[in-house]
């Protein structure tokens, strides 16, 4: 992890020194500044998943040139995390991100964070070329990043839309949220860039080409995406703030969490009534009301036999596999299984 | 031209199918609706130019399937513009673009522009895919998109601090706009993509492969988008609105426009003061002051000869050139050589 955030000081150099090329100093110091305060503060998970996915396919130690390569790729999806979360937090309004105030709030910013982010994803095709180029897996690699960011957005459009179309709909109609639409949602925005795009440049690094291999791991990365996302739901409502390290607000904002999905498809025509009336409510009152539904319709119930069903499921996909290393997912799923935070 | 909107519904269609096996009908009408709003509404010069382009390296008429590909190509452009124009009326907080409302100002659209940039970007990807998948310049012309749209929001970053920086220090210092200042901001906010990518890409559709060539025709370009933009800062303040379509605020913005920096140049310490007293502020009689002071400035005489000998250089550089055809750069001097508008 030392090695992983020094590689992170020789990608920003790189980058300042292009910019230096083209730029004036203030607008050098703008894109260094505006790289160290987006990219690195997260929990790098996904960053690090390149990392480990490769040294599974690779089953042991990585050559020195080996790591740094899987390191810098690493963090392209950093980097393409930074840009879609500067984005998403203008579009949530969000406050803080990371313990810090979210960089389009910071008062020199404002909307030049919409610049930024399309700084921030040119990036990435700089860090690629620079350390990929000469690849026979190039061209691939941009497909890749080219189409994972299609879904990203794609999700997130749905996402906003869905969001939207709820609170035009004065809160009413919670009958648009069903299992369907909750499982797009989270594929799209969260699964293919957090799940399947870590272990696919993982694959790329270790030279495999074979595309069948590529769609097998595909599926099991969305299965997995989609339980650490309904996870997230439940942890949202269930999980200690203390560990979580915030409080969840899902109930409040009307989100449509895998928790509010299930208890409409467990409730009778008067529980539904309560839950139009209390959901998406700020009120502590409805609140309460929302989560003493919860109980009396045992959703936690449905989301441990959820999570039960959905760890065999992916397990027996994992066992199904006979080509990849098994360590590729399972170091993975062991990351996420029965996680707290 | 006709065959140029054919195009454009043949690429919206495939998009919409793309997006169809992806998403629910909503979300698929949002991108549909979104990308006829923000693509083909303006003057499509950029898109046409790498039509034009390519038929003058073919000297003459080109098939249909090879005219199909340039306007696909040409598209690109197009798209790669809306990408920047949504995000850029957000920033500079617009009201109307090419004669609509601008997108984030759309009520149900918002901030959930910053996502469609992002999607518009990400078509550009698929259409370059679909239609230059498997042609040799593929990766070539990947790179060039990656590059033209880092150098692109490079020059918006440049120009967005610039104008900051003047803001904060409240309208101080104009001694910061520079002629380096305002070539930088011009050459990287317009040029690249303007001029250059139209260029380039006609060229890689021609099956030209020599590094040195698009070089020269870089040189060319950026001193063509030079000129353009520094026609552009001229007829803010000297076109005829009813030609322009818009009534110039460049003073009343404070802009770095290439009027004040010739201004600037010229004027003695008290002429100074009196731009620095009245540029940027918003009524009338600041704005009649620093008119009547390029008026003794003759800053419209510094233009024709900026004109003059700009139109010279690029004609020299044009007939130094001996391997590419002269008809590739001056059928766009010719668009723009003494325009009015
Ligand atoms: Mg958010
Ligand atoms: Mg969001
Ligand atoms: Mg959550
Ligand atoms: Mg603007
Ligand atoms: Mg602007
Ligand atoms: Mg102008």
């Amino acid at each position: 992890k030392g090695k992983f955030m020094d590689t992170f000081k020789v990608l920003v150099d790189e980058i300042e020194a292009g910019d230096k090329a083209a730029m004036p100093p203030n607008a050098v110091k703008w894109v260094r500044e505006m790289v160290e305060y987006n990219v690195p503060g997260g929990k790098l998970n996904r960053g690090l998943a390149v990392v480990e996915g490769f040294r599974q396919l690779r089953r042991g130690v990585l050559k020195e040139s080996e790591l740094f390569r899987a390191c810098a790729l690493g963090w392209c999806i950093e980097w393409l995390q930074a840009f879609f979360l500067v984005a998403d937090d203008i579009m949530d309004a969000s406050i803080t991100r990371r313990g810090q105030p979210c960089w389009y709030k910071v008062p020199k910013v404002e909307m030049k964070a919409c610049n930024d982010c399309i700084l921030l994803e040119a990036h990435i095709y700089k860090i690629i070329k620079t350390h990929f180029g000469s690849d026979p897996f190039y061209t691939e690699l941009l497909e890749l990043f080219h189409e994972v960011t299609w879904q990203t957005s794609s999700g997130q459009l749905l996402d906003l839309i869905t969001e939207s179309e709820q609170r035009d709909s004065g809160g009413g109609d919670l009958e648009r949220y069903t299992y369907d639409v909750h499982r797009s949602i989270v594929v799209w925005k969260t699964a293919f860039y957090s799940f399947y795009l870590p272990v696919a440049c993982a694959m790329m690094l270790a030279g495999i080409t074979d595309k069948a291999a590529y769609k097998r791991a595909e599926d099991i990365c969305i299965k997995m995406g989609e339980y650490f996302q309904v996870q997230d739901d439940y942890l949202d409502c269930y999980g200690d703030p203390e560990v979580i390290g915030k409080i969840g607000t899902d109930i409040e904002d009307s989100k449509c969490s895998w928790l509010v999905v299930t208890a409409l498809t467990r409730a009778d025509e008067s529980q539904k009534a309560l839950l139009q009336e209390h959901y998406g409510k700020s009120d502590p009152a409805s609140v309460a009301k929302v989560k003493a539904l919860y109980v009396e319709l045992d959703v936690k119930g449905a989301f441990e036999a959820y999570e039960k069903k959905s760890y065999e499921e992916i397990t027996a996909l994992i066992n199904a596999e006979k080509v990849l290393p098994h360590g590729l997912f399972l170091f993975l799923l062991n990351k996420i299984y029965k996680r707290s935070k």
